[in-house]
C-alpha cells in the first residue's frame, strides 16, 4: 500500500466514524447544535492528528482500527479549538480553511456552544476504545485530558493572549507554542500507543517523535504565515504578525535549520519501532508543506 | 453525625482537594489562566452535586473518600457552565452569586479559555478515581460526557438558545431542562454510586433518584426567580423572564405540587439503599429553599 493509500485509508475511516457518530442521534431535537459541530468537523484538513494516532497503534502491533475512537476524541478536540479560537473575543476570524467560521455561519453563542459539545463529546469517544488492557483506560483519559487542559492546549493559548502585545522571550514563546501545538499531538501519538498495547519504552518513543514532530510543525507554521499567499492558507495573513513566532526571533533562514533540527529528534525517536518509512514520509512532507 | 455536619465535611474535603490540585500546578507560566479558574471555582455554592456524589458513594459502601475525584469533576464541569453561560454572547450577565462575572473581571477571551480549562481538566481528575473495577472507569467517563455534552448539558443549553422568545410546549420545556439541569445531577449520582462499587440495581436507582430530583430542583429554581428577591439570590432576577419555565407552563400553585411529587419521586427510589435519611433531608431542604 502506498503512503497516499495509507493516508486516504485512515481519513476515510475517520471521517465515516465521525459522520455515524452523529447520525444516530439524528433524531435529537438539538439538531442545530449538531449542525453547528458538523459544520467545522467535517470542513476537511489534513487530519493529521487522527493520522499519527492510527499509525501509532499500527505500529505497536496493533489492530489500528482499534485507535479510531482516541484518533476521533483528538481532531474533535483540535476542532473546537479553532472554533474557539475564532471566536470574536479571541483572534475574531472571519474565514477558516476558506470558508466562513462557525460564528459567522451559526452565531457567537452557538459557536461557543459547538465548542463547548466537541470537547467534551471527545472524552465520550474515547472512552468507548477497546484496549488490550482496559486499565489502560485511566491513563489515556489522563493524557488527553493533560494535553488539552489548563496544562496544554488551552494553557499555551492562555499564555498567548495573556501576553498580549509584549515582546516575549525565546523560553516564553517555547512555552506557548509546546501547548499550543505541540501538547494535542503529544497525545494523539500517545494514545495511538496506548491503543496497540505499545510496551512503555514504544510509548515513550512515540511521545519524543511527537515533540520533535510538533516543534518543526510549529516553526514551519509560522515560517508559512510569513512566505504563504491567503489563496494556499485559506485563512486571512498576517492576523499573528504581532503575535510573537519562531520566525521573529530566529528568522526565517535559522527557522529552515530548526525545522530540519526538530524533525531529525523525531525520526531518531522511531528507533525502537521497524516499518516507519510512513511516518518518516509523512513528517518530511510536514516540513515542506506549502499550506 | 448531623446533617449539617455531613455536609461540612464533604464540602470541606471537596473545597480541599480543588484548592490543593491548582496549587500543586501554581508553578506553571499560565497563572493568570488558573487564577481565572479558581476565582469562579472557589466561589462557594451550594456544592450539591460533589454532595451527592460523596454520598451515594457511601450508600454504595465505599469509602465516600473516593469519590471526591469524580465529585470535583462534576463541580469543575458545573463551574465552566455557569461562566460559559454567563458570556455576552450567551445571558449576559455582570454578577453571579453576588460577585462580578468571570468575563468582567478577566475579559470575555480568559473567561472562555477558563471554561475550556476547567471542562478539560474535569476529565483528568475523573481519571485520577481509584475504582472498586478498574473497567468501569470507561463507563464512568462515557457517563459523565454524555450527561454534559451535546446529549447533555450543552444540548438543553443549545435547544434552549435556538428557541429563542418562541413559546415553547411542555414537552420542548422537558426537553431543555432535564438536559441544563438534570444531566449533571445525573452524572454526579450515577458516578458516585460506580466509585461506590454499586450494584446495577443501585446504580439504576441513583439514577432515577437524580432524575426525579433534578425535575424537583429546576422547578423550584424557576419559581424562586419569579419569588425570590434579587438580594436572596444573589443576581439580577428576571433575567430568564422572557424565556419558558415551569411556572410559565402551569402556574406557581402547580409548581408547588409538582415539586412534591417529582421529590416523593426521587425519595421512593432510596428504597433499594439503607441509611437513607440524609438524602431525604436533603432532597427536603432543596424542595424549601428560598436560595
Amino acid at each position: 500500500m502506498s503512503n497516499e493509500e495509507r493516508i486516504a485509508q485512515y481519513k476515510n475511516q475517520l471521517e465515516t466514524y465521525l459522520r455515524e457518530f452523529y447520525e444516530k442521534r439524528s433524531n435529537l431535537p438539538q439538531s442545530r447544535l449538531f449542525e453547528a459541530m458538523q459544520y467545522s468537523l467535517m470542513a476537511g484538513g489534513k487530519r493529521l492528528r487522527p493520522v499519527l494516532a492510527m499509525e501509532f497503534c499500527r505500529l505497536c502491533g496493533g489492530d489500528w482500527h482499534q485507535a479510531v475512537p482516541f484518533a476521533a476524541a483528538v481532531e474533535m478536540i483540535h476542532t473546537y479549538s479553532l472554533i474557539h479560537d475564532d471566536l470574536p473575543a479571541m483572534d475574531n476570524d472571519d474565514f477558516r480553511r476558506g470558508e466562513p467560521t462557525n460564528h459567522r455561519v451559526y452565531g457567537e453563542a452557538m459557536a461557543i456552544l459547538a465548542g463547548d459539545a466537541l470537547l467534551t463529546d471527545a472524552f465520550m469517544v474515547a472512552a468507548t476504545a477497546q484496549l488490550p488492557d482496559p486499565k489502560d483506560m485511566a491513563f489515556a483519559i489522563e493524557t488527553l485530558a493533560e494535553c488539552a487542559g489548563s496544562m496544554g492546549m488551552v494553557g499555551g493559548q492562555a499564555l498567548d493572549i495573556a501576553s498580549g502585545e509584549r515582546e516575549l522571550t525565546e523560553q516564553e514563546v517555547i512555552d506557548i507554542q509546546t501547548r499550543k501545538t505541540g501538547a494535542l499531538i503529544h497525545a494523539a501519538c500517545v494514545l495511538g500507543a496506548i491503543a496497540g498495547g505499545g510496551s512503555e519504552e514504544q510509548i515513550d518513543a512515540a511521545a519524543r517523535f511527537a515533540e520533535g514532530l510538533g516543534m518543526a510543525f510549529q516553526i514551519r507554521d509560522d515560517m508559512l504565515d510569513v512566505i504563504g499567499t491567503q489563496q494556499e492558507l485559506g485563512k486571512g495573513i498576517g492576523t499573528d504578525e504581532t503575535k510573537n513566532t519562531f520566525v521573529r526571533l530566529y528568522g526565517l533562514e535559522a527557522c529552515e535549520e530548526l525545522v530540519q533540527r526538530y524533525t531529525g529528534y523525531a525520526l531518531d525517536a522511531l528507533e525502537v519501532y521497524s516499518d516507519t518509512e510512513f511516518l518518516s514520509e509523512l513528517a518530511g512532507s510536514l516540513t515542506d508543506r506549502r499550506v
